[in-house]
C-alpha cells in the first residue's frame, strides 16, 4: 500500500492511474538492480522519454540544478539546445562514467544511427556509498544497458531497486519513488509525471506533520545528524512545453521536495530534468527547416506547475514508504519508516 | 501577538531577540504608507544593510530570481559584482521608476558622493493593483527618500504597512512580515533575517495544515479564485558570505515559500535578495589593491540554509497575521485572515 | 559616407538595403537628442519592435549580460517569459528611472492598454557623465515619450544623437550606429540588423588593423589612458527564432565587439538585447490557449550567428565614423575618430 | 617557430618566458597521443593547476559556456561550488566517459583519499571523428592516467599531440595550443595562462589579416564548407581571484577567440574553465572553519581580462602553426596551414 491509499493527504489535483510517471503516455522505466555479497548495494535506472530512437526523435528538456554539489553528466547541451536525445541514467556517483559509456554504445548500436558520431549522455546520481561500496565502481556499461532494455511502461518498481538500492533519505531508507498528476480537462487535461531518487537529509514532514522532530531524527540535533545528500528528480508531461517552460517545471520540484522537509543542504546534488513527450514537438535529428509548433503559452503554465510541486512531494514520501530495511557496505545499516507510528501520529492529527 | 507567541511552530532552529531582519546587527528598515482617499493604498519600505554610506561601503549580496515575471531593478550589477551600493527598496509594480529615482537622489546627495556618477537601485514590487489605484503611479521620488531616512533598527512594523499596504496574499490581506534565526553557537552563532513583501497566491499551509483547503480558497477551486502574484523576500546575516554562497542562501527562500503553500506561479514576480552586513567583507569603493576577508567555506553553510528555510516561512505567516482587513480602490475590500478559526484547526491538530 | 562606402571591409555576408536595423521590416527607432548650454550633452534613443501595440502582441526576445556592471532595466521578465511588450529605451545611466516611466506612461495611455497595471520597461543606457551633466538627470519622462513617439523606419541617423550624444569610444567620440545583414535566400533570406550606442574602450582594431596601438591610444598605455565604458546593442530579426535562440544569437554580439577591439572592461555595462519581428511569432496578450507557429531548428542558426558577429562589428565603426567631435561639461572635450588618418592606414594594408 | 617568432603580433602585453599555460607556477600539462594503424588520430591532455594531491587541497574555479553543444562533465559542481578538486582532462567527444574514470580512479588511489567516495571530473572533449575513428572509443581510463602522470611543467608541446591529435580548425590542421600573459608590475605582475584544443571553423583571422577569405575557406562558401566544431579553453593565472572573477575572466576568452574568427557556430561545444593557482587561495578539503584570503577586487580585473583575451587568440593560432598535416580515417586528410603564404599575407600588410 503506498501513502496515498493509507490516506496520507498530498494537495489537491487529481493523480493518473497508476499515480507514476508512466502515467505520461511513452515514459518507459528499467532497473537493474545490484545487490551481491555483504557490500554491494547499488544499481540503475533509466527513463526512456519514448519508446523510439530518441537520438532520431530528440524530446524538448530542461534541466535546473537545486543545489550542484553532484555530477549529472550532459546539463550544458540540454540548457543550449533544449533538447534530450538519450535514455535518462540515474546511478550511483562514482558510476556516471559508466552510465555514459552504457548510453553511448546503446545509442551507437541502434538502427539508424550508425553514423553517430556524438552523443549527449545525461546521468545523473546519489551517493549510496553508505550502504554500498562505492568506491569500487561495480556498476559496468552493460549493466547500464540492461537498464535502458529492460525498460517499460505499466507500473514502476518503489523502493529499494535500481539506482535507489542503496540510498538514504532522512535518516531512513530512501529509493526511488514516482507519482503523477493529471489535470482536469478544464485545465488543458494533461499528465506531469515524476521519479526520484531519494538520498537527502533535512527535518521530514509528511502531510505537514514534523515527522523527524517527533522521531528526533533532524539535522544538527546532536553530532550524529547530517542533512546532506542528494535528490535526483525526473518530471516528464505530456503538455505541449518547450525547454523555457520546461525549465521553470523544474524549478518547482525543489518546492515539493521542501515540503518534505528537504533543505538542499551544501553537500546535496539536487537535479531536476524536465521532458515533454508530446508528439507534435519532437525534434528530427538533421532537420534545417522550419518546424511547425502548437505550444502552451506562459499563461497557461500555473496548474502544470502545481503538478509538479503535488508529485514531487508525493514521489518522495513514496520512496520512503516502499523501501525497506537494508544491511550493506562493512555491515552498516538503514532502517525502513517507521510506517506504523507515522500513520498513527498523522491519523491522530486528522481526527 | 504573532503566531509563534500563539503557539505556531516553525521549525527546529532559535530565533533572534526581535524575531526580525533587524536582529541582524546595522539592519535599518523603513516604512513609508499612503493611505489617501478610497482609491490609494500603497507604500514604500526601504531596508538598508547598514548605517553608513553604503556606496562607499558596499556590502557582498546575490539575487535568486524565484520566478521572474516581475520588475526588480539592479539585478545584473549585483550579480556581476557581487555587492549592493544602496537601499534596497520595495514599492510597487509601477512606482519602480520612483524608487530608482528616490535611490538615485538620495545616493547623490550623501556626503563623500559628490563626483558619483553611477548608482546601481535595486528596487523591487509586487502588484497591489486590486486595492491600490496603481495606474495612479501615486508614488514620488520624495516619498522613497522618506523611508530611506525613516529606517531604524528595532521592532519592524508588520501587515498593512509600507510596501505592503496594498497586499494580497492566499486570498487574504497580505503585507510586511519579518522574522529571524540565531545560530546555536556551536554552529557559529549567526544571525539570519528575512523581511517579505507578500502579495502571492497557492494553497495555504500553516503549521503543515492545509488551511486553503479547509477554507475553500486554493488555485482552481473555481474561476474565481487565482494563484497569481508575487513575493519579494529580502535576507540579512551577519556571517561571512559572500555573493555565491548567499546566492545559494536566496536560493533556499524559495523553498520556505513553498512551506506555506505558495507556488511560484506564472504570473508570480518572485525574487530573493541576500546581503551580509559582516564588517569584514565591506566593500570600499574604488580600492584596486588586495582585499583581505575571512570567509566561511561551503562546508558551513548548511545551517544557513536552514535559517533561511524557517525564517522565510515563519516570516511569510507572519505578514498574514499582522495584516488588516483593507477596502479600497472601486470598493475593492480583501479581509485578514481568520485568524480565531485557524488557530482552532491548527490547536486541534496539536492535541 | 558610412565606412562600407569607403571600401572597409567587414566580413562576408551582404548588407540590408540601408545596412541599418531598420531592414528588418516593423522596426522603428526614434532619437531625442538634448544639446543645451554648456552641460548638456545626452538623449534618449527608441527601437520599436513593430508599429502596432506592442504590449497586446508581445516579440519573443531574449536578453544576454556581456558584463553586467549597468542598469539595464526589464531583464529577469524577459529572460523568465521570453518576451519585450514595450519599446526598447536607451539613454543615459542615472536616466534610466525616467525612461521606465516614460515606457510605462506611454503603454498605460495606449488604446486597448485601459486596464493594464503591469509594464515590464526594457531601459539600457551608457553614463555620458565625460561630456554631460549626468548628475543633474537631464532626461524627462515626456523626452522619453518623445523618441518613442518620433520613431519611424527607414535610415537611422548615427553618431551625435539620442542616446548616443554624449558617449566616448575607444578614446575618440562615439555615439550610436547601425548595420545589418541579409542571408542569401539558400540559407534563408532572413535580416538581421545591430544598433549600438557605443561608449566603451579598448584598443581599438578596424578591419583588422591596431588603430588604437598605431594612434597611441590604448588601454594601460599610462595612467591617463582607460578602457572603462559601456556598450548597449541591440538586434532585430525578421527570422522566426524563439527566445533560447534569440539568446545564442546575443551571445555571439559581443564577439563582433571583440573583433573591433572592446576587451568588456570591469567597469563596462555590456548587454544586448535581441528580438524577432516575424508575425508569426507574436505573443498577444492574455492568451491562454495553444499558440501555433514556425521556428527555426537550432541546425539553421548558424548563418544567424555569423551576421550578428558581423553586423555589430560593423555598427560599431560605423558610430565612430558618423560622431563628430563635441565638447560638453566643465568644458571637456572629446574628438572625433581621424578619418582620414585610419583610411590612409588601411589602405595603405590593402595593396 | 611559433607565430611570434615569426613576426605576427598579437596585442601589447607582454608574455610570459615560455609563452605557455605552465608560465603559471604550478601548472602541469600532460599529453597521451595515440596514432594507431590508418583509423585511430586521437588523444588526452590533461591539466594539473598544481602538484599537489588536488582534492585535498582544492583550487577556485569559473566554468564559462560559450556555447554548450559539447558533453564538459563536471561543471554544475564547479559552478555550484566554486572549485576544481582534480586534474582537467580534454579528449574525444565520444571519450568522456572514460576520462571521467580515469580522473576517479587516478584520485581515489592517491594517498590521503582513502575514504574519499565522489570525486568531480572535468572533462572536456571536441570530436575528432573526421580523421580518428571516434565511435570506436579508443581512450581507456588507463591511458587517461598517462596524460595525468606524464603532466609536467616547462615547454608544452603543441598541434598535433595529446587532445589535439585528430582535430581541425578553420578547414585545416588544428591542435593545442598556449600562450601567456604576465602584467606590469604597476598593473600586480600577475601571469595568465591559456591552453587550447582547437576544432571549430569560421573565417580565420590571422592578425587582422582575413586569411580565411584570401584562401577561399570560409563559412558558407559553398555546401562543402562547415563552420562547425569546438573549441576548449582552459585558463590559470596566479591572480588571487576567487570563482566570481574567475567566470568574467573565462567569458572573455570567447572575445580571443572571436578574433581568430570564430563564430560559435550552433555544433560547437565551446566551454572556457578557468582557475586560480595562488596558493592563498587553496580550498582544503573538509574543512568547516572560516578561511582567510586576499583577493582582488573588481577594480583590479581588467588587465587580467585583457590578458586572457590576447593569449587565447594567440594559442589558437599557435595550435595553427604547430600542427602538422594528418591524413586518418577512411584515408581522410587535413592539411596544415600554408604558413608561408600567410607570412607574405601578413608581412605586405606590414609594410
Amino acid at each position: 500500500e503506498r501513502p496515498r491509499d493509507l490516506g496520507i493527504p498530498f494537495g489537491i489535483l487529481p493523480v493518473g492511474d497508476l499515480n507514476s510517471i508512466t502515467d505520461v503516455s511513452g515514459v518507459k522505466v528499467g532497473h537493474f538492480t545490484k545487490v551481491e555479497g555483504e557490500n554491494i548495494r547499488t544499481g540503475v535506472t533509466a527513463i526512456l522519454p519514448h519508446g523510439d530512437n530518441i537520438f532520431q526523435q530528440k524530446v524538448p528538456a530542461a534541466v535546473f540544478v537545486g543545489n550542484g554539489f553532484g555530477k549529472l553528466a550532459g546539463t550544458t547541451q540540454v540548457m543550449e539546445l533544449g533538447n534530450i536525445e538519450s535514455p535518462i541514467i540515474l546511478t550511483n556517483t562514482l558510476s556516471v562514467a559508466a552510465g555514459m559509456e552504457g548510453v553511448i554504445r546503446y545509442t551507437l548500436s541502434q538502427s539508424g544511427n550508425e553514423s553517430v558520431g556524438s552523443v549527449n549522455a545525461l546521468v545523473g546520481e546519489t551517493n549510496d556509498g553508505y550502504l554500498n561500496d562505492i568506491r569500487g565502481m561495480h556498476i559496468s556499461p552493460d549493466e547500464v544497458i540492461q537498464a535502458i532494455s529492460s525498460a517499460q511502461s505499466g507500473p514502476v518498481k518503489e523502493g529499494n531497486v535500481g539506482a535507489g538500492t542503496g540510498t538514504v533519505c532522512f535518516g531512513w531508507k530512501g529509493g526511488i519513488g514516482t507519482s503523477s498528476r493529471k489535470l482536469p480537462e478544464s485545465l488543458g487535461g494533461y499528465t506531469v509525471g515524476v521519479l526520484v531518487q531519494t538520498n537527502f537529509g533535512g527535518n521530514l514532514q509528511i502531510a505537514g506533520v514534523p515527522v523527524g522532530e517527533k522521531l528526533g531524527k533532524y539535522p544538527f540535533r546532536d553530532a550524529l545528524e547530517k542533512a546532506d545528500g542528494s535528490c535526483m528528480i525526473v518530471i516528464a508531461t505530456d503538455a505541449p512545453v518547450l525547454d523555457r517552460n520546461l525549465e521553470r517545471m523544474a524549478k518547482r520540484a525543489m518546492m515539493g521536495l521542501a515540503k518534505t522537509g528537504g533543505i538542499a543542504s551544501n553537500g546535496s546534488g539536487d537535479y531536476v530534468i524536465a521532458f515533454s513527450t508530446n508528439e507534435g514537438l519532437r525534434i528530427p535529428y538533421g532537420n534545417k527547416g522550419l518546424i511547425n509548433f502548437n505550444e502552451l503559452p506562459n499563461e497557461a503554465m500555473t496548474p502544470l506547475f502545481m503538478a509538479v510541486i503535488e508529485a514531487t512531494e508525493e514521489a518522495i514520501i513514496n520512496s520512503l514508504f516502499a523501501a525497506e530495511s537494508m544491511t550493506g557496505r562493512d555491515g552498516n545499516s538503514v532502517e525502513a519508516l517507521p510506517k506504523e507510528y507515522i500513520l498513527n501520529l498523522i491519523n491522530l492529527k486528522k481526527e
